[in-house]
């Protein structure tokens, strides 16, 4: 398990003065995505590089589910946008996602841990990014609907099929609630994980309502506002009033 | 009853002017927040501390209902955030509420007070803040459902039971419409306070917005924006262009 | 009707490349609402008065329904807000609205006019400003449900009944859409007046949405927001930190 | 078809690291617009036009699906605002829309394309401009509901019906989904163009919820917010007092 601990999101254990264990854990993954992975792609929050070279501004702010036998947590990962070629505007360059993450819930002293200024590890963090798409199916779930999800990283490559992940949303039995569960399935090591958090009504209720105003971010449409930053004038006699209705243009 | 008004929230009591004597008691409690209590834990608004010293810039409004017997208010509490260690960005410190108040309708006269720099005291102001999940719950109730929240502030203590709140929101027998209570239970001083507002059909509709609305700002997720304040460049090219895929870095 | 003239709402009719004559009803009644009765109380929008003393930033975008007898209008008018005593905040002085306008869509020659520095007199518009209730009840309204509200602007004086508005909401018999009527009674002058504009389902689902993002802006909820103006640092240790729970402060 | 390629939307091709040909299609069209269309009417957001002459700022983060046979794309187009004539506030201008663009997905070296300064042309490239009531028929579609549109450029000309435009939604019939389609029907020069985009439910609750973000930006109501940008002080002393209640202003 040696290259899981290279790789792993590692932590630091604060073991002062929280109330549950997950809750350190979830806040100091956090921490950990920006010392070790600088400029990392999927970040819990959106990448501000000042053109001057310094100031990083994120924000870690995840939705926590702690239960039983795991927890996962729940944040948006906002979208890049690089220039135009013409320079006259922003386009997305990569698009948003939500992120879930899982992680067993394991007594503290069974944490594997290697201090290496302030980390530790944690063994099992599993990472699941939905779609746009994918977040409008958890949206749009109803109290009997399930959904499920299959990422493969290797899908277009003939590498497909050995490492594969699925993300399932079932409603329980008795109404009210779901079972939210993550399976990985490494076909080169042989190993299959498993995560399931059983997830209550009212906590489901939060991540639709946080995910429906989460979604027109993670695609960029906050940006489509008209509360201009840099005052610029209303000029709409620029605009060529002959080009009045471009949906017939041809 | 002295204990009580040594702790209790004062308010100035403002005569003149109000329609209703709760208006008075709903911005004067506010008001109140600020002036006793510095830099109080649960405010009514967001605390603006600029690092170098001053201005405090707090907004009350509060959503009331007033009816016979008592009254509520309903106002969003803004999380806290702390910087992380590594100072690269900030992290949600003491987590965001909805925080509902109830007081008793009582004649003005019949007020207790002590004018101690235009403060009077009100007995019997009762506070419930909901967590976000609590919040959820409120805000996916079907017009037939009920919910109940249970709040023991020594639940992890010895003391545990000895002073409980609880909050239940009941459906209206004949449709439309709740019952809204809050029950606080005093083993030590043998007191059982309880008050009931029925809050009509559109009265819920409103707080059920008006929740829907805050609830991604109690969690700190309109932090997650796209729209920059200080006009970094978007630097996608500074990524780590090899990290491409968190969601399988292991 | 003189005394109608001098008070009406007055317009400038713009008759040049206007597709509906409503259209510009619509606009320059907002024109009019600023330059006739400066600083008004229920404008169309927030109004931004410059401690300097100068500019005023107003914005008119109504949502139109233009039918064959009368036509409507939804526009929110946002809350003031004022000064706490001690300084420290501020609070809601004059709640919001969502303003709805109605008029009749009498031919263009026969509006009695008036040209006074680009005036003219439209007889018998109406308004019925909706409370943050009010637009509750429009929200939660199901396909068949209806809804009415009553105003009395002398509820609380002698002479209560002399005037009366009533706004209701009744749903189509056929399904899918609505009847939007306002009856105004004036007991002095022995008038009835009552404008019925039926409402298209989809037509009422723009309203809808639009009174559901408007509703926590009319109640000043906006204000409460993580993302400050000001850069001020976020200072927790300020915080007094005994004062970790005030739900339970008594 | 010499006509269609004149004034055609033209994309460059980037054949380089894109998984999906619809994804440069979607995007170049957005460069394109800027590009060859200066000032355009319907751009893909809003434009910045700088008093002082310069920076335009658009933003491009179309929500697009690809199917089989042809594929589309969604994004807001925000309103115009020109000044008042009193020069004491902003009034909307044109009225912005929900942008649907479809095109067919034929391979990639079946486009025809003319390399000129990096354009090529797409045809057949069809857009339909919903307004904000049709947005709000798509929003409030049930999971059994159709809806159609219908567009004459010349509707009120001696032109009417020689091209027309419309848009359908229909629901699967095994539950789950929809086909949008759009017609173009031009009696000139004889054709009939259609495309047919099977949009799954997952990926109309991302495009029922965009819109429902989208609708009041549309409708320019993001310009009714309580937040300042100028930092104007509250003054609600300057407001005539004496017009409390415009309600009733007769």
């Amino acid at each position: 398990m040696d290259h899981f601990r290279r790789k792993l999101w590692t932590i630091r254990m604060d073991l002062s003065g929280r109330n549950l264990l997950g809750d350190a854990v979830c806040c100091r993954v956090s921490s950990f995505n920006h010392s070790r992975i600088s400029g990392a792609g999927y970040s819990t929050a959106r990448q501000n590089f000042n053109a001057a070279g310094g100031t990083i501004n994120r924000i870690f702010a995840p939705y926590c589910v702690y239960k039983g036998k795991a927890a996962l947590s729940l944040s948006p990962v906002l979208p890049t946008f690089s220039k135009l070629e013409s320079g006259a505007g922003l386009k997305v360059d990569r698009h948003g996602v939500m992120m879930l993450r899982f992680w067993p819930a394991i007594g503290e002293r069974k944490y594997d841990w290697e201090k290496r200024q302030n980390s530790v590890f944690v063994a099992f963090l599993q990472l699941f990014a939905l779609s746009a798409t994918e977040t409008g199916s958890l949206i749009s779930l109803g109290s009997k609907d399930s959904c499920e999800f299959f990422h493969d990283p290797s899908m277009l490559s003939s590498n497909a099929g050995q490492v594969r992940k699925s993300l399932s949303i079932k409603p329980h039995a008795d109404g009210g609630g779901y079972f939210i569960s993550l399976s990985v399935n490494n076909n080169i090591l042989k190993t299959n994980e498993r995560f399931t958090v059983p997830v209550t009504a009212a906590e489901f209720a939060v991540m639709k309502t946080a995910c429906s105003f989460a979604l027109p971010h993670i695609m960029g449409w906050d940006r489509y506002t008209n509360n201009q930053r840099h005052g610029a004038e209303e000029s709409p006699s620029k605009v060529d009033k002959q080009i009045l209705d471009l949906e017939w243009d041809k």
